[in-house]
């Protein structure tokens, strides 16, 4: 394609709101504008890279015999109503009403269409199982869109939705997905890992992994193995811990010796950095009591000073449906203390107490008096140890559950999610098929999705310099770019348009820069554009040799035409 | 493809819903489901078979030099304020509000988008003239959707804008589109016209052409020459009229000599239709007369008897905004009668005559009193002719305006819309670009549409028979079906195998029949299905001979599989 006929607006700065590289870039390199708020146009190079996504992901759905479909964007709200998620998805749920006054919802996902498909066209086990899939425009209504496509409101999805007769089944179909993701992941050049990751208000037996492109800007934390392939998101993520229930006897009775806990006036004390400042204790020395609410009714939680409560896993654990911190005045409800001072003894709620909180012999914590705290709090004598469990987060050195190495956090960018669903969507729809011998059984589902715009986004996150985008080959909207120095030169221009159709006739797709402009604004958009492979056509045009400069690569080498074309070629085939 | 892994959920009956055979076919054949009225899912066949036509509608942009982009289907209500579309457009446009409580439509075209865009994007002639498209979900709610894929509320359009710096550029992309439109729909095997129509609503220099696909079921009503190549939606054809304004003088003073009218009692006959039965008169003989509001104001319309009125002309020759029949109340007002008794004579409203009507020497209409008309009115004698024009829509057998053909009438599906809007959206968006001189100027834009869904319909309506659709080789969801008769007889089973991998190694797209059913349900499934060319392999398979049957001829022959192959591939050639 030839530049100047391109819309291609290149911009020499992006605007002010656009916080990460990726963003800048591709606002910058003419990929994307914005309409509204997490809303993008793709311009024509965004639409090139978006395709390349979407045709991996089709060619490797299909050679796990998924096959595609088109489902509706607009969704009556009388299905959501039956999975019941139409009031629990709250406002992100994009919602309409038509002329008619009747009820829609714009799809952010599709399990209730799908199933209630399925319900009506299959009916024996003799067609099962089945995979669809669709590559499919989404909505979702997010409170605060960010990041260009990383978090927006309206993105291209992949979403997958497997049928099984078993569970058996189920888990054949689940890595398979799982294997084709990793093949795509792998094949958009990304940087990625499969972390374990909490089920969470889907339900169902809930095996999931999240596809976790690593990347300072994720929203998501992972506690990584350096060793193994352990791999978690922090909400799941576990690690081996040195308490054991059955020594907990031996170290309470131990702790019966130590001094009973003293008063320790803190004035104006409240959180955990200020008490470090104030006491000269380090943060491990402090056991942190929050009050929660649990279904409505307070409990407190109390983990050790430098950790953080996990609230999916004090979920998980209780299989309370709402977890939230309390208020202020719940809590002095409760404590007879304002928020900071809260402490374990003496409360008459439920307490719960993460396992190294049961491993600490004395521990500083609120009075449950305003301005004061205890001093020397014995876990197990001046508090219960009814409940221990494991409710924190893991933190960075923690041992790796699986060998114990210790574990880094990195941080990441989910771009795909593969899901165990079971029986809840087709429970609630009556999904059923019939089975060898004639009884109903309920579909047994999985789901499993890409963020097809998404992965423009990581990707750029992942390869980029200061110059701008650096894309992999099976993304790059072009895979060469020519750029002639003088499109008045007449040798230069013969060259270039030779180079042109010789690769063009070979289906290789070339643009050519044959905009009137001086060479170092043509250099600045070329390397924000970030085409793999850059010939530039100078002066030695009289001699039939040109500049052959890989985005990735620092340095430059003069060729023969020949020899450039013969590279390209190579290239190619790789 | 093995059927018996893909969905392809084919039925007896169709709903009772379904009114055309594209519609009933479509379900059948399982390449549709309905999820709500006018939203469709696309099962795999059918998003088969959209892929196509969206791959020749791409191919055909693309050799425009036409470049893709995607724009978003959320579309900032304030867009739509400054183009003065978001009150005008009606219960049509589907709205929304986001969380924040932010107005947005989805669109259901993009002039508004892409015009902001190209007012950001666009500064100099030099970057000009171009053509952007797009593939994407549109929305509209329609009041009454019908037909299956055709009058959907969901569906799949190619848009196209070009922009251009004068009108004779404009000309040149609108004709290069026009040209494109015409590849596309031979190659989707379509019969269809580019037909004349009225610029409508959009305004502008208004030049249009729609491609219309002719089937009984089509919305509108296209008059056809069938010498030349004059053809116009209804409300826009004209005829050769023997009205000669020149020669009015002399046919109204002829028609002084004739007598003058009498009453004529006609209790309770309020229409022609009434009238011809009543009178024994020829609808010709009746001059039928209207009381229109036009912008609010009455004026009273004359045609013929056995004449429509056209109301596109209507408002044209006037240029009124708003043109509808008046309420009852109103005749009885403006006229002394109850509806069914207006005529000419007498009136103090506005007369608007059409051409036909100057013609006649003497009518019978209204004669302005309940349950009486008058005969022998002379038009100029008894009611001025001030104002005669074109104001009814042809009938089948006008003469062309070309050639004087009689001309046909026939139904067509619009499937196809090129359009010169001008500057109607550049000026009330302020998109301009900077001339050769520096000076601002709006750009000058066309719109061009295709309904990518609706050529499934279009194209079923045209090519079924009793048993099923005929696709052409173009859109077939696949081209080759091989049909073994019995899946448990290996040398049924090995022959198809055999050739299945034959062909798909040639990259021929297959579906093989490796249900166990019986032969009459697979044969009743292919015909219903519609693939070209079917294979069906039976007891003569020992001798490495197959059925070789093609869907739109009624004989099938005996091949050797070698000949059968050898065939296949000459058919892919074509």
């Amino acid at each position: 394609m030839r530049q100047s006929r391109m819309l291609i607006p290149t911009l020499r700065e992006a605007p002010a709101d656009a916080e990460t590289q990726s963003h800048r870039l591709l606002l910058r390199g003419g990929y994307i504008r914005q309409l509204a708020s997490g809303v993008y146009t793709y311009l024509p190079l965004g639409w090139r890279v978006l395709q390349k996504a979407a045709a991996i992901v089709r060619e490797e759905m299909n050679l796990t015999d998924a096959q595609e479909l088109l489902m509706p964007a607009m969704q009556p709200a009388e299905l959501w109503r039956q999975s019941g998620r139409y009031e629990v998805y709250g406002p992100e749920l994009v919602r309409l009403e038509d002329r008619h006054g009747r009820e829609f919802a714009l799809g952010p996902t599709h399990e209730e269409v799908i199933t209630s498909l399925m319900k009506d066209e299959i009916n024996s086990y003799r067609q099962l199982p089945m995979t669809l899939y669709q590559i499919q425009t989404k909505f979702r209504d997010e409170r605060r869109p960010r990041f260009g496509l990383l978090r927006g409101r309206e993105f291209l999805m992949k979403d997958a939705y497997s049928f099984d007769t078993d569970w058996n089944g189920l888990d054949t179909s689940y890595w398979s997905m799982h294997a084709a993701y990793t093949r795509i992941f792998t094949r958009c050049g990304l940087d990625f890992r499969s972390v374990q990751a909490d089920a969470g208000a889907i339900g169902g037996e809930g095996e999931t992994h999240e596809f976790m492109a690593l990347a300072e800007i994720g929203e998501d934390t992972i506690a990584v193995c350096p060793v193994g392939d352990y791999a978690a998101n922090l909400e799941k993520a576990e690690y081996q811990t040195s308490y054991q229930p059955e020594h907990l006897g031996t170290r309470i009775s131990r702790r019966a010796n130590l001094p009973a806990p003293h008063l320790l006036a803190t004035p104006g004390v409240h959180s955990i950095d200020e008490l470090v400042t104030f006491t000269e204790q380090e943060a491990g020395n402090f056991i942190k009591t929050l009050i929660y609410l649990m279904d409505g009714n307070p409990v407190a939680v109390l983990v050790r000073g430098d950790h953080e409560v996990n609230e999916i896993k004090l979920k998980n654990h209780t299989g309370a449906e709402t977890v939230q911190l309390a208020d202020a005045a719940t809590v002095l409800q409760v404590t007879g203390a304002e928020v900071g001072f809260a402490g374990p003894v003496g409360l008459s709620i439920p307490l719960l107490v993460d396992q190294e909180v049961g491993l600490m012999d004395t521990g500083i914590t609120g009075a449950n008096q305003s301005d004061y705290h205890l001093s020397g709090v014995r876990p197990g004598i001046d508090f219960a140890l009814d409940t221990v469990l494991d409710l924190r987060n893991v933190t960075l050195g923690d041992p790796c559950p699986h060998c114990g190495s210790e574990m880094n956090l990195v941080r990441g960018i989910e771009v795909g999610h593969v899901f165990k669903l079971g029986t809840k969507y087709s429970e609630a729809l009556g999904a059923v098929y019939s089975d060898a011998s004639g009884q109903e059984q309920n579909l047994i589902m999985g789901c499993y999705g890409i963020g097809v715009s998404r992965i423009l986004s990581a990707v750029a996150e992942q390869h980029h310099d200061q110059n701008g985008i650096l894309w992999p080959a099976s993304l790059a909207p072009y895979q060469v770019h020519i750029v002639p120095l003088s499109i008045k030169d007449e040798t230069q221009m013969g060259l270039a348009d030779e180079l042109y159709e010789k690769l063009t006739s070979q289906g290789i797709e070339v643009l050519l820069d044959d905009r009137d402009e001086r060479p170092g604004v043509k250099f600045k958009d070329s390397d924000l554009i970030g085409i793999p492979i850059r010939i530039v056509i100078g002066k030695l045009a009289k001699d039939r040799q040109v500049e052959w400069k890989e985005r990735h690569k620092a340095e430059a080498e003069v060729l023969e035409l020949e020899a450039a074309l013969s590279r390209i070629t190579e290239h190619q085939l790789k």
